[in-house]
């Protein structure tokens, strides 16, 4: 066997640990699938004196993850840190600077410096490898990068936060509304204090924008993922969609159309029947599509220190074999800048719910009001009657543009008769 | 970009010409892919004369692909012969004596050569890799073998023969008999003109065993695989697979126990809603849990010309890019000799359906022989009434050894009352 491949981590928060623990547990299965004793060198966290259940001693602590990264004699750095900026940014910077390879779980910082940093450490001959940062233990960056190299991808799609997951599935199961399990969630530890990260789709944003630029080979630009998440939903949306035959998923979706790369986060109803409907609670799946190998779904755990660290270990065994592949899959200078394709222009089919006065007249000016920007009702749906109370009204659409739908509802909303801003949920051809 | 990397093709089949059409139509995808532009520079198949819609005009022409494997000035030698055998082995054997890199989609072979050939691919410095063998486009190969690197794995099952599943799903949909669907499938082309190595099980079991020796670090042992396959399934059992909450799937599973590997191919009663249940037709799945990453799920086209040609040219992709790994994941001299788990020590639970003469004392019979074997019945159906023809009883058992199931079965076959032999169906908790 080779000489061994020291590492250094920084950061032993939840994610940390599991990869302290799986490098003492699994040390035989790492040097013969590695072909090198993988020995941790140093560590860096906040806090020294916390007992995370694995003995350190012989292991160089650094109180700066930064000098660490610059000075330790590791020959890859395991980022565990999180966040855009601040110490993690340093310590990649650090450690590519100083010619080290770099692990991250971060998308957060990869999916506003991703580019650069993939340019920084090709440049400096390192490698900088990610799968943590997507949908945990799934390899799907290996899968993307090299397992359908061959493929053009048509399309991809997938459901990428965990726990906007398991409060849709719970809502579902349950028919209590959002902020009761998002309540319930957080107090299980399955979502943060701070949960608009992961509600509001960015989480699920940052990491479609990394899958895209694997998928596409292009620049990162998560700024361009229009981007909504799933605090409107209600159990009435939810009992309408189990009703018409769907399921309401947050999925991130990237393809590419004649006019860019249209990159879209937001609640989908999507057929009860379609393979990712039956993904549920905190699993996460993908879809990718590739011109010669048609669809391809993985599936699995997208969060946990058991399954990241299990990427971030992935990683660490390619390094260890000398497996050396560009950040986002083609070298960083042939990453393409794709223009965005605007959302407005996006074509799709639509569920509709509004909250109207059950007076006479009332469909008449909503369906006035797509029949003026070209929308076409497909079903409409009023079953509650109550002449003292809003009731119902829910309608699909055939496919129309995002644009004539956005005007339309903007119409109907400043009905005096329809009392709540409408809700309006694509339905996604799967 | 450095040199290109040049390959020779032995076998000019479906596989073949769908990877020379992605040769051609990916070539850009390809270049940027792997670093090198990939140059087909021979072919060889058994009839120079076929139009394969692909231009070979400066493409050196071999009738004897041995030859090839010795003489072409590839470093990639690509082998689409199939056969366990004959000039598949001999094309693989010439090209590592050559020292030339293989890629092979040949299933058969490595079931029975797998441990040897790469031995002597190991020995000679070369690559041999082979995607494409197992599961079509699904990169189920790449996953166990890195993806997954850092886990111990528990357990692996999967659908891995579309034939198979495209006759199991058509019986549930269309409640017509195995034989005809089978003939249906046969003018299709989803189903060979001699069927046997797909609905006897056989296909299947070479595709777990290599699967198993990736999972496992072990030598392949095809012939350790207990193998049956679907003949015997009636509509009759789809319909009880129905009302009892299962779907019947023909599933390869592997699982180390105290007595050894336990390798198993035969059709299961698994939960409806098991993920692994709603993957119909001609698609393939594979269920792998590792000790950190848990259960994960691949599932994608597990045969055709697209999606072989997709696994091919991403184990070509790895050559280019140099990224080597042994074939079974650890160097092969590490790979260990597991014991065979005894087939008659397996425990589970059963489906079983009597055909019985409908007579006072038969049910007393039937329980009387499962009682001696100290097998528990969980339920039983016996909804027919008849006193001229045979009707079903059916039962479900817990779990008991097989060994005692199939004693149970031989005494009960032997009734005079019981006109056909014992229908039994393994339940299989996933």
């Amino acid at each position: 066997m080779s000489a061994s491949l020291p590492i250094a981590v920084a950061g032993l928060g939840t994610v940390g640990a599991g990869l302290l623990r799986l490098l003492r547990e699994q040390a035989d299965v790492l040097s013969r699938r590695s072909g090198r004793r993988i020995e941790l060198v140093a560590v860096s966290a906040r806090n020294r004196h916390v007992d995370r259940g694995v003995d350190l001693s012989g292991v160089a602590w650094f109180d700066d993850p930064v000098a660490m990264a610059r000075t330790a004699t590791a020959e890859v750095v395991v980022e565990l840190i999180g966040g855009a900026d601040g110490p993690a940014r340093a310590v990649v910077e650090a450690a590519i600077d100083a010619r080290r390879h770099v692990v991250t779980a971060n998308k957060a910082m990869l999916a506003v410096h991703g580019t650069a940093l993939a340019r920084a450490a090709e440049a400096a001959g390192t490698a900088l490898h990610f799968e943590a940062a997507v949908a945990g233990g799934i390899p799907i960056v290996k899968a993307l990068r090299e397992g359908l190299a061959g493929n053009r991808i048509s399309r991809l799609y997938g459901i990428l936060n965990g726990t906007c997951n398991y409060i849709l599935t719970t809502m579902r199961e349950s028919g209590r509304p959002f902020s009761d399990i998002l309540a319930e969630a957080q107090k299980m530890g399955y979502a943060e204090a701070d949960p608009r990260m992961d509600i509001d789709g960015i989480d699920t944003a940052q990491k479609l924008a990394l899958l895209a630029s694997l998928a596409f080979g292009a620049e990162v630009d998560a700024g361009g993922v229009h981007t909504e998440g799933i605090r409107a939903i209600t159990p009435l949306d939810i009992a309408y969609a189990d009703e018409l035959g769907y399921r309401i998923k947050l999925l991130g979706s990237v393809r590419q159309t004649e006019r860019g790369l249209e990159q879209r986060v937001h609640p989908c109803m999507i057929a009860a029947d379609a393979a990712i409907a039956h993904v549920d609670g905190v699993f996460n799946a993908v879809v990718a599509s590739g011109d010669f190998v048609d669809d391809t779904m993985y599936e699995g755990r997208g969060a946990g220190a058991g399954p990241t660290a299990s990427a971030v270990i992935a990683d660490i065994i390619d390094i260890a074999r000398g497996r050396r592949t560009p950040t986002f899959g083609i070298p960083s200078d042939q990453l393409v800048r794709l223009p965005r394709a605007p959302m407005e222009h996006h074509i799709g089919a639509c569920y509709v719910r509004l909250m109207v006065r059950d007076r006479p007249g009332v469909l008449a000016d909503v369906a006035a009001a797509f029949r003026d920007e070209a929308v076409s009702i497909e079903a409409l749906l009023q079953r509650a009657r109550s002449p003292h109370e809003a009731v119902p009204v829910v309608l699909t659409t055939h496919e129309c543009e995002e644009g004539a739908m956005q005007r339309a509802l903007a119409r109907i909303g400043a009905l005096g008769t329809v009392v709540e801003p409408p809700m309006m949920i694509r339905i996604e051809p799967l």
